[in-house]
């Protein structure tokens, strides 16, 4: 089969490898209908996560069960099936305390060996373990373009979203108009803010934010912290999403909460340590959270969402490519000429 | 000054009363600038709760302050507010515990004596003690009609959906479409539910529903548990909203939901007993609320909602009269002519 | 191998049946160390759930896993664990969202082929489907005594305690201190109340009440509803667990409690219908909630409290008996001569 | 009056100053029976907050009400009462959200001018604004040692361990047993942990938090963060509760916690900025809160839980002396000879 692979920093190449083939009584082997290219393969593209020549890329996609397990109980051959971007053992401590994203086992799709071995999903099948706990079915009707987002990227809005803590009334900023970023401005309203504010400094990126709901904020005209402060009776928001992780936007996403407050970041942390503003902190009595998604818990709700029609992650996709053509749509992701690259096999 | 009086049993007049003025530090005088007949109201028309002639009606209304006790510390004459349409004392245990709703001091606006001696909205000035807890300044640009709900049947929308638990991608089923049914299909969006089904067997009422954004089912051509049961795979609705008050719909709100769901009562009991199905609850682990609405603490989060433009309560506005026509407004009212009626003095 | 059987109403008959075996990937044996009867083996007993006759009892069973199947992933020979009393299917929607005693699949130990068709605790070995999900491992150093109840009564009580939404500083009022009530009595100090009133009629049980932490009120001798009002300055409880089933413990539980407040029921309800107090709900906003015990998100929490030293569920036991003697154990506890009676086979 | 005063840096001297009087509707004059010396109170001491010479020292502080300005209505002289050791104005955004210690008008008793121009508790006489939001009566039979925590550490203790998301059966570790980590050691229990942990590397204190329900870690002797993961099943802790502020501290209240975990802060921050491992907790998915006590939420629980025998906070008092002997109190507890020095006028 077709497949898009790592083959040294920066260099990506559709080849043929192998087609994958089930072991485990728990396993699905998957036909891919359709893939997307992530900011978080950007890591492995530029070398930042060591992947060797030849592993497969990719860690967002869908696609139809051609063959089950003996042990799989929820998915039969023809299902359409959306994965999430990992898979968790169910069986550890955090597992059972439903902190998936924190399993002691947990493996990681499209990131060779080092994240867990498993296959990637730029490709045109691949084996997905543990089944039962790590995929959801397509609802009837959803188009892959709808449902590819729920296994990664729309979930870690969803989980922006819900660790803001965010009440009917409130005042939400999102730093960071990105993928990401545009889906917690989608998903911070399942939680009835009055106002989701949309900080970024890229014109094209807050037209979507403002489509999906958000009101535009570009950071590079105005001082965010103020203006935050300006459509909130000078209180600033309740809460605050940072969906980039650099110090800069960190920075915004604390210092744009009112008294009280809650930061909830997703952004990938650019840096291991940086600096912090305890005093600040205790003076506001600000509470700071940080994390991987925890995909698992979200699937299915995203997916109702969708399909009732009160979500539409599908709006941010702005290139459909074949996957012959990976090489060039990562070449495209990376030069940020793309908000976001699906391939279709 | 004029205002509705009530005059015995399906008797209202506006008649000419003395205008009030206000006696402690703590109260404000209001010159009123918009009322609503509400359901309640018709307790004390039909003669259910027990007026003497000539008390004053009406405890929805918004208005300008005119006067303010030296105690006022958040109104000054001038300023547009919207009242709860009760007062709570602040002091006593629930008050303190946050349930401004079971105050031991309690009193109701436009129900006489027997409900706390305080006067009526349906009239040109009426006197709010308590001020600085009872009202919320109507913000910049807000139409008294947007605001008017804010301090009864929207609050109670709110009480009735936040009690309903209803989690991102639930279906919530809210029986009654009824001025606060319409007020609850809307609140309940503010929760993210996937679905939110109204009920009732009046098709217009069903329209205004389903442009509030529910997904409408009449009762009176389909079966509606089978309805909820048909659109959500089989399982059931999350929570439901009960929105009557009497033994068919309750009993429709509590046979729609899943096993572990909520059903949250806001009609008026039609009668003080009446049969409950224990052991279905305890198979089904189900959770049975009902209550008055704390208003107090909804009424900031709705009108930053309304100033949005994230809610619409003013749609469901069907007549607008002026106070001297107040008896024929109850008698429409009562006849279920109107869905909801405005008052202009 | 012997086991407790069921021979008609109120004949129960330890004979000798087929040693079980595993069949499936999923299961387990398990060699019984210490069974127990419990309040709900009477219903099978007095012929209230039908059971055919020679069918096993018993639900509550602690033992040493004997053989694995083959896809167990967490029990091993020689482990000592602790089932739960059923077993759920993990893979419906309702065991999805986390509702495992909803489970569409449920089946419970030792009530025959009407519930489930799994084989009974009282016995000298028992075989445990799903066995990752219904079984836990105890702790080293803890008795098989101090270990049953989290499969069952305890679990119980930590679920109704949980349903109570008890806040540090609260009152809670349990009514009934059976087996259950005791295990709430215990439970509802696991969120910090001030006063946990345990209501009964029986002195002897009363006094366990109190060496668990709980005030006694005799409801034989005073008011109930009176001594709670007294001893909260006149306010009622904050929240109540009604730990019975019969109408006159759940008018108890329902009208100590304040206005806010919330009653969590247990108590398998003796009719399937019965009166209730819909405008009282309405004027006090209160909280219904009544369910079967979700055992399996608790049995974790519980044994590391126990083996803590924070939790004493062996305090109830009464009797030690030996499984020859289940016949005689059926009989003294039907005639409440005994609090609760342990089994060893 | 005699009041303790800063007269310079680590220089406090009891004088005669004038005793205070109500100005205000809302005011109440307390004569004070009993006041304590409080860390905080080290930050004037030493020159960190700014305080003129003369100023009086002391925002821990009970008594009896003397005289109650018109406006007052839960207090009349000869109530005994215990006040919060800050004032919040009750209307500005932030308190009606409930954060009265974030309220914008928010003044602190005992710091002079800088801190909002309140009087001092370590006097004979106090002034308390605001009485009936920022005072609770002492309940009959409790003695003032007993409550005069509740104004300040007990109430910071709580607000710590609410904010840890401590659930029943969890593990928890207390960083610092110094007056504050004690309070939080207590109050953890609270919500039901299996394991308090208390850390701190002077054993006198930590055999008080043994005798508080605490498990004692000694961090001179043994690796804290290996100590937790060794008692937790090689897990980590689910919540830390941080009680010093220093860099160390707050590094092993990070790093003694599991995944999904969350860090609750009250240490006064020594520094305004500090490193902060922002990669961990993505990968980790922590949450980290600081924050200064929202005392006024907590007092009435607390007095209830105090006179119910459940919390002791009385037990940390090392040391009981005259007001007059003020400045050799500040000497001692400066020095650390003292865990908590009472004064009585």
């Amino acid at each position: 089969m077709k497949g898009a692979t790592f083959q040294g920093v920066e260099k990506v190449s559709v080849v043929d490898v192998a087609k994958p083939s089930i072991h485990g009584a728990d396993e699905v082997l998957i036909k891919v209908t359709l893939s997307a290219v992530c900011g978080s393969d950007l890591h492995a593209y530029h070398g930042r996560i060591p992947m060797a020549a030849g592993e497969l890329l990719g860690h967002e996609f869908v696609g139809v069960v051609e063959e089950a397990g003996s042990g799989v109980k929820r998915f039969k051959p023809g299902d359409r099936v959306v994965a999430s971007f990992y898979i968790a053992c169910g069986h550890c401590t955090l597992c059972r305390k439903g902190w998936f994203n924190e399993c002691e086992n947990l493996a990681t799709f499209g990131f060779g060996r080092v994240l867990g071995g498993l296959g990637g999903g730029q490709a045109e099948y691949i084996v997905v373990p543990m089944a039962d706990q790590s995929m959801e079915p397509i609802p009837a009707g959803m188009t892959d373009e709808q449902a590819i987002f729920v296994g990664d990227i729309l979930a870690t809005g969803m989980f922006a979203a819900e660790r803001a803590e965010i009440k009917p009334g409130d005042a939400v900023a999102v730093v960071g108009a990105g993928p990401v970023g545009l889906m917690a401005t989608m998903c911070a309203q399942l939680f009835g803010p009055a106002h989701v504010f949309a900080i970024d400094m890229v014109d094209s990126r807050l037209e979507i934010a403002q489509e999906l709901g958000g009101t535009p904020i570009n950071s590079s005209r105005v001082n965010a912290i103020e203006a935050v402060e300006d459509q909130t009776g000078g209180i600033g928001a309740d809460s605050s999403i940072e969906a980039v992780g650099v110090p800069s936007s960190i920075d915004t996403a604390m210092r744009c909460v009112r008294g009280g407050g809650t930061i909830s970041m997703v952004g990938v942390p650019s840096e291991l340590n940086g600096d912090f503003p305890y005093y600040m902190f205790w003076e506001k009595s600000l509470t700071f959270r940080c994390g991987r998604c925890n995909v698992q818990r979200y699937m299915r709700p995203l997916l109702d969402l969708i399909a009732a029609g009160r979500l539409h992650p599908e709006k941010i996709i702005s290139h459909r490519m074949k996957l012959d053509d990976a090489e060039e749509a990562y070449r495209m992701f990376a030069a940020r000429e793309a908000t976001k690259i699906v391939l279709t096999p």
